[in-house]
C-alpha cells in the first residue's frame, strides 16, 4: 500500500538516497556511445541504445546500494520514441532489480485525460478487454495547479494498486517562490497550501507506517521550508531533489526526516551519474564511480537520519 | 514569430477552432480497430497502429477546414512507446498538410531539464553534432507552477524558432479554483497573477499581429474569468478548452475574442472526433461526420466573431 514498499527498501537497504536515471548523452561515456552510432548512426534510435546501455551499467551497480531510481521522462523524450522505448525498458529492468522506481513526469491534467497518463504510468491500459502495462512505474511526480481533478484520478488508481504520487509542494530551482511563495489573504503561503492539499488527498491512501501515498516533492535548497513542511505534513513522504548539483548539503536536508530516520528520500542525479566524470576517471569505469558515489552519499545521509527504523 | 503563423491560419480559415486529437480506443470505429487488431493482436502495437489509421483519417478531413490541431500526449502515452510513436507520425502528418499543431502535454521542469523538454516538443536534439527533430510541434502547453526557472529555457528556444507555448491560467475543470481561484495578500488571484507572467515572459517574443509567443489556456466553462483575463492580458493568445462536451457555449467564449475575433483559439476533441457517434452514423464515416461537425462549430464560432481581420 501507498509507500510501504519504498518505506521497507530504505530501511533494508539503510539508505534514503533516490538515484536519479537522466541520461544525458553528454553524460554517457564515449565507448558507449561509439558502439552505438556504428550500429545505428547519430540518430535517435542510436541515442536511444546508448541511453539504454548506460543505464543498465548503472542500475546494475547500484541496486543493491539504493532503494530506488528515479528517471527523468523530459531526458527519454527529447530522444523521440526511441528514447521512450528505452524508458520503458529502464523502469522494467529497474523493478526487476527490485527497485523502487518514481517516474519524475510532473504530469498534470483533467479528469478522464488524468485518467489516461495514470494508466500510462502506473496503471494498465485497456486494449479491447486485455489490460497491458505500458510504463508500470511505482510512482509518478505530478503537479497540482489544476486542484483535486487533476488529483483523484491517480490517488484512485493508486488506491486499488500499491502505487503512490509525489506532488510538486515547494520545488528546489531558484525561481520557485516566484509562485510558490506568494502569501495567500488567508496568510499561509501557496506551497503550504499545496502541501495540506496533499494530506487531504492522501486520507484514503495511508500505509501502514503513517505515510500516505499522497507525497510531496520539496526542495533541499530551502532548509527552512523543508522543516516547516515536516512539521505541517505529518502523513506526507517528501521526495527531495537539489541535493549536490543544485546546492543542498546533507545538513540542509537534516529537517526532512522524521525520529526513525523516515519521511524523505533524497535524490541524486548528475552526482552519481556522472561521478567519473567528477573522479576524472576513465569512462569505462562510470558504474563503478557511481556506486562510489551512492556508497559516499548513503554515508553522509545516514550520519544526518542515524539507523532508519520501521516505526 | 511566435504565433503569427496560426493567426495567419485563423484568418485564412476564417475559423478559430484548433480540433483535439485525444484518440482512446473507445472513440475508434470497430472496423479500425478489428483491422488493426487482426495485423498485431490487442497489444499496444495494435492499438497504436488503430489511433494512427484513425487520426490520419480525421487529418484529412479536417486539415481544409480547420487552422490547428492538438494532440493530447496522454492518450498516446498511454499505449506506451507504441503509442508515442503515433503521437510524432500525427504530428509531424498534420504538418505537412499545412496544420498549426499544438502538443498539449503541460510540461514543466526546470533549467537543463525544460530544455530537454523543449527540445522534444519544439526544437531539435543535438546527436553528438547531428541536429534531429523528435517530434516537432508548433506549440506546447506549459504549467507554470515552478516560475520561470520553467518557462525560459522554452522561450529561449521560441525565441529563435517559429515556436509558441500555452501557459495554464484558469483551467476549465471544475476543481481549478481550489488553487487557481485563491486570493493572494495583494488582493489578486492566483491565475490573474499567472496571467499576468504570461505578459512578463512575452515580452521578448512579440509577434507582428499584437500577440506574444507566450499564450494562455483560460477554460470556456468560466467566461466571467475569460473576459477579465482578456481585458487584462492584451498580448496573451488564448488556447480556451471546455467547449462542448465541458459545457462550455460559443457565447461563453464571446469575451475570448478581440474586436478583430483574434485572441483565441477555441478546441474541441470529443465533440468532433465522437461526432459520427453524436449523429449515430456508421463508423466508416466517422471522418466525415468530424467535417461536418467542425464546419458546424466554424458556423458557430464566427457568428460570435464576425469576420476574423489581421489587425
Amino acid at each position: 500500500m501507498a509507500f510501504d514498499r519504498l518505506i521497507e527498501n530504505i530501511v533494508k537497504k539503510q539508505n534514503p538516497t533516490v538515484a536519479g536515471l537522466d541520461p544525458k548523452l553528454a553524460y554517457i561515456p564515449e565507448h558507449i556511445k561509439s558502439e552505438a552510432f556504428a550500429r545505428c548512426g547519430k540518430t535517435l534510435e542510436g541515442a536511444a541504445q546508448a541511453l539504454w546501455v548506460y543505464n543498465k551499467g548503472l542500475i546494475d551497480a547500484l541496486y543493491d546500494v539504493v532503494p530506488a531510481v528515479k528517471p527523468q521522462a523530459a531526458y527519454y523524450e527529447m530522444y523521440g520514441w526511441q528514447g521512450v522505448r528505452t524508458l520503458e525498458k529502464t523502469i522494467k529492468y529497474a523493478r526487476e532489480k527490485g527497485l523502487f522506481v518514481i517516474t519524475d513526469a510532473k504530469r498534470n491534467d483533467i479528469g478522464t485525460t488524468m485518467e489516461a497518463y495514470a494508466c500510462a504510468h502506473l496503471g494498465v491500459t485497456d486494449i479491447d478487454g486485455e489490460c497491458v502495462e505500458a510504463f508500470g512505474a511505482d510512482a509518478l511526480t505530478v503537479n497540482g495547479y489544476l486542484g483535486s481533478d487533476g488529483i483523484k484520478p491517480v490517488t484512485d488508481l493508486a488506491a486499488k494498486s500499491d502505487k503512490g504520487i509525489f506532488v510538486l509542494v515547494k520545488t528546489s530551482n531558484p525561481s520557485s517562490g516566484e509562485l510558490q511563495n506568494l502569501e495567500l489573504a488567508g496568510e499561509e503561503s501557496i506551497y503550504l497550501h499545496m502541501g495540506k492539499l496533499c494530506e487531504r488527498w492522501g486520507e484514503e491512501l495511508m500505509g501502514k507506517y503513517g505515510y500516505s501515498g499522497v507525497g510531496a516533492v520539496v526542495g533541499a535548497t530551502y532548509p527552512e521550508q523543508l522543516k516547516e513542511l515536516r512539521a505541517e505534513l505529518s502523513h506526507t513522504f517528501f521526495l527531495v531533489p537539489g541535493y549536490g548539483a543544485q546546492g543542498g548539503t546533507a545538513d540542509d536536508i537534516a529537517g526532512a526526516f522524521d525520529e526513525n530516520g523516515l519521511g524523505a528520500i533524497v535524490n541524486s542525479s548528475r552526482g552519481i551519474m556522472c561521478a567519473w566524470q567528477k573522479e576524472g576517471c576513465d569512462g569505462s569505469c562510470y558504474a563503478q564511480a557511481a556506486r562510489r558515489e551512492a556508497l559516499n552519499m548513503k554515508k553522509l545521509l545516514t550520519d544526518v537520519t542515524g539507523e532508519i527504523k520501521l516505526p
